[in-house]
């Protein structure tokens, strides 16, 4: 569990004694390709930090078509942070998109922190604060990027992203049509 | 400062001595109709709670055109809070759509409250659970409802909403034309 103590030492203070029961509430789950770690429908009760592979989150429009509105890569957290907090049904479903290999921070775990971690709380916003901005940066950069500048960022954010994932996914995670993403590919591979 | 208070004491148990300190770093400050409280640009160092009034907040997309994002009423919080937190250039602009009363807490009051604040902490992670919460429901929203209930929904978030911005802005919240906007307007009234 290396990486996820690196990633919570990053955001807190926290002792080896703290860090140790905090762990004793986690636990590795392996989720082959195409499976799904959470379900539209679903109560949400965990988090998943991401050792290795790739998700998507999805969610299904009322006509049927599913959109891809995330991805998480390794030394990531994914979940459906939203039914996470309000304990509502989850709209989103999270899928591997290659065999992953993930740490489950359980509810229990979460709350257990916010009472008995001396910086809990501060790990609890820092992780709120990254959602959000990461949410509303997507949102910032739908109205003032330009669809190319948006797949250049992709690739700066998700390296390799392009044989790791269908392109369509792609191409719905950026908000262009699959001929659009072609013709942006064309267009930079013709820089090089 | 009453109404702002009770706003607090609502997120966590905080002494009568922190609770005169911290509004000791907040200031009042009132914006006629069609001021900007924040504009594009901008370093963002304010959050407002709004006391009266009402606010939208507005981003221009790279053709030239505005984009309602939300409003926020009387007892409420508004920010570009991702630019208050990551202290980059905000891409909003916050208008007041009504002579509008605001309280400020600055940036000086949020870092003092994580620092000092018993529950400091906890203030912050539920002000940013709340954020990413109703940002996140928005997308959800977006994808899952059709335009009549996301402009049902809308008049119940925000009641009277109808008499106090224009209906522009109200179509581009919600994610339609004006025209399709009247529509559903018409199609109300009717079942009255």
């Amino acid at each position: 569990m290396e990486l996820l103590k690196q990633s919570i030492r990053q955001m807190i203070n926290i002792s080896d004694e703290e860090m140790n029961t905090f762990l004793s509430f986690c636990k590795r789950k392996s989720f082959p390709r195409k499976a799904y770690l959470s379900d539209s429908g679903q109560s949400i009760k965990e988090i998943f930090f991401i050792e290795k592979g790739i998700i998507r989150v999805l969610i299904t429009d009322i006509g049927g078509t599913e959109h891809t509105t995330h991805f998480a890569i390794e030394h990531q957290y994914i979940a459906d942070y939203s039914a996470f907090l309000t304990q509502q049904k989850s709209k989103y479903q999270l899928q591997a998109m290659e065999d992953s290999d993930t740490i489950i921070l359980t509810k229990e775990a979460i709350d257990w922190g916010y009472k008995n971690l001396q910086e809990g709380e501060k790990m609890g916003r820092l992780i709120a604060e990254f959602y959000f901005i990461y949410l509303d940066t997507r949102i910032q950069n739908s109205y003032t990027l330009t669809p190319k500048q948006r797949y250049d960022l992709m690739s700066t954010i998700f390296p390799n992203i392009h044989n790791r994932v269908p392109q369509h996914m792609i191409a719905s995670y950026i908000g262009v049509t699959p001929v659009h993403l072609s013709r942006l590919k064309k267009a930079n591979r013709q820089k090089l």
